[in-house]
């Protein structure tokens, strides 16, 4: 029944809830620093060069295909590429975070983000072009992934004007508690510019996308809506409806379920912190789930993985529409043998 | 029929799901470092003298009392004096953090901790004195709270050897993962120390006590119950079943709620992260629920705080069982009119 059935089949099956032969697998941040072909790239080449060199960045797509059995690819890039796009560009430096160049602070500032629809194109078609280019060497068996960061999410840094400390991100809700007509303002740019740019990974060949919810935990419960859900279902409703759209909002997966279905989202990203088995159960049975193991697990021994994926496959107890994946991105810790022992671990499930 | 009611009969009453005139309210961290006060004493002592110094830790138990009408006082202390108890000290520098005298690793150092009770009511014989003289000036009138530290919350800070880091305990979770029977021993040490203390200050005066499970997310939700959950259902087990617990599980309450539920506690501790009317909706009855404002509100506006106090309120719909408070600790950079107007609207709900 499922003979001949390749990766980007079974991914694209998975997302859709239909049969498969097997739980597909990929890993966030899977091209990234936990792999020395990686670091010896990096360390020729700025972060930011990385990113914006097609050659560069489908390399680095790639790489972690040709070591690892993996279903889907997702392109490399970072969600911080739309905020540069609109004008406000960023410097990361390992080890020492993310700096904006400024922090956005009033309607001026706001009204003088770009989200022209032409101009965006034209300043982010090397994230396209990074895709053609993964794309033409990957294949069409394997799933190609483009992605977001959700318009809270951007919001988050471009406010703070700087990364995490902690995921406390105050200036973004302060402006949605304080200032709410500039808070729409903001987020009603940031979402075109995502539909924008989602659109465009998908005309360059992405398979799916998925949007990264990263800061959604910051958000209230009583107002995550208002904050951010209604945002992603803005973007979703301008995208190709074949198209699967996954979202990753850490920390609400559980507590806002129902609501994140009905954003339009085909695949729900998990994070460890759920009982993915329970979680599904009380979901709608045509909303795929993607999740949700401990990312420490990659860091120790492989024996201890390949319990642990097998314990969440057997959990899942065949539910159509589940795609393995850790529960947030992959350490720069991790360690290969571990990743090696999940992929085999999910292949022989 | 609720004439003369006073603050630690309605506090008692929410915590059993009773008919109460209006929602008590007390504050997470309500003695601390937004209060003046609270800083010149501070100036003049250390972190841990005025934690170990029953008169000290009495008069900054009572100082938001004095300010503001808070229905239930909190001893002033910190989760980290059970470790201190069993022999693994530590200091905190404000701005610095946390750092633990040495990080637990081995059998040896596991074996080596104290838990034996008498022991322990002798190292932490302060902290019931300290309750005893908040009480004597308290009055009957308010109500007045214990707590600890969650077992699994605890082995973070003790694994790790220090604080956060953003939340990234890995060290604990290995000893989870590799070293099973060690985990448990030391789990077992800890439920131990954490119910003799919890008891000791029931002894001494609380009316209730809370179990901080702060470091709850970092468990993985198919692990939770042998990571934290039976080890908090053993202390509670272990407490007279007259005295309400609440269990505050940071990012677990939606997707643990039964679970939570079944360990005992009569009252969930909520973070910001839940729509607390939707959640309650999902609980039984006699379960009551605690929280769940976002902290960062009273940094901001007065007004902006009493239409959040209000409207939290409001979508309660009057439902048994409600305890206000924040859904995490109040931070330090809080306003003093902002926790008066929360308190003011809560009143006048």
């Amino acid at each position: 029944m499922f003979m001949g059935v390749n990766s980007r089949e079974r991914f694209l099956a998975a997302a859709r809830c239909e049969d498969v032969d097997r739980a597909p697998i990929w890993i966030m941040r899977q091209a990234g620093r936990y792999l020395p072909e990686y670091r010896a790239l990096r360390a020729k080449s700025s972060f930011r060069d990385m990113v914006r060199t097609p050659e560069l960045a489908a390399e680095v797509t790639l790489q972690p295909m040709r070591r690892f059995g993996l279903d889907a690819a997702i392109v490399f890039s970072d969600i911080l590429v739309v905020p540069e796009a609109m004008g406000l560009a960023y410097t990361l430096n390992e080890g020492e975070g993310i700096r904006m160049d400024f922090a956005l602070e009033g309607a001026r500032q706001v009204e003088a983000l770009v989200s022209d629809e032409s101009v965006v194109r034209e300043r982010l078609a090397y994230v396209g072009e990074a895709l053609r280019l993964a794309r033409a060497e990957l294949g069409q068996d394997r799933a190609l992934l483009g992605f977001a960061g959700s318009p809270w999410t951007l919001a988050c840094y471009m406010c703070e004007g700087a990364g995490a400390r902690g995921g406390d991100f105050s200036r973004a809700k302060r402006m949605y508690y304080e200032s709410p007509a500039l808070f729409s303002l903001l987020m009603e740019k940031l979402s075109d510019v995502v539909a924008t740019h989602l659109a465009l990974q998908i005309e360059a060949g992405a398979d799916a996308v998925q949007i990264f919810d990263s800061w959604a935990a910051s958000c209230t419960g009583a107002h995550y809506g208002e904050m951010s859900l209604n945002w992603i279902s803005r973007i979703i409703s301008r995208l190709p409806p074949e198209v699967p759209v996954i979202v990753f909002a850490k920390g609400m997966a559980a507590s806002h379920a129902d609501s994140l279905a009905a954003t339009g989202a085909q695949v729900l990203g998990v994070d460890w912190t759920c009982n993915l088995a329970d979680l599904a159960e009380r979901l709608p049975a045509d909303l795929a789930v993607q999740g949700n193991l401990d990312p420490l697990l990659l860091e120790g021994e492989p024996a201890v993985v390949r319990r642990e994926a097998r314990a969440l496959i057997k959990s899942m107890r065949g539910r159509k529409g589940h795609i393995v994946n850790l529960g947030h991105g992959i350490r720069p810790t991790a360690r290969i043998d571990a990743v090696e022992a999940l992929v085999q671990a999910v292949a022989e499930a």
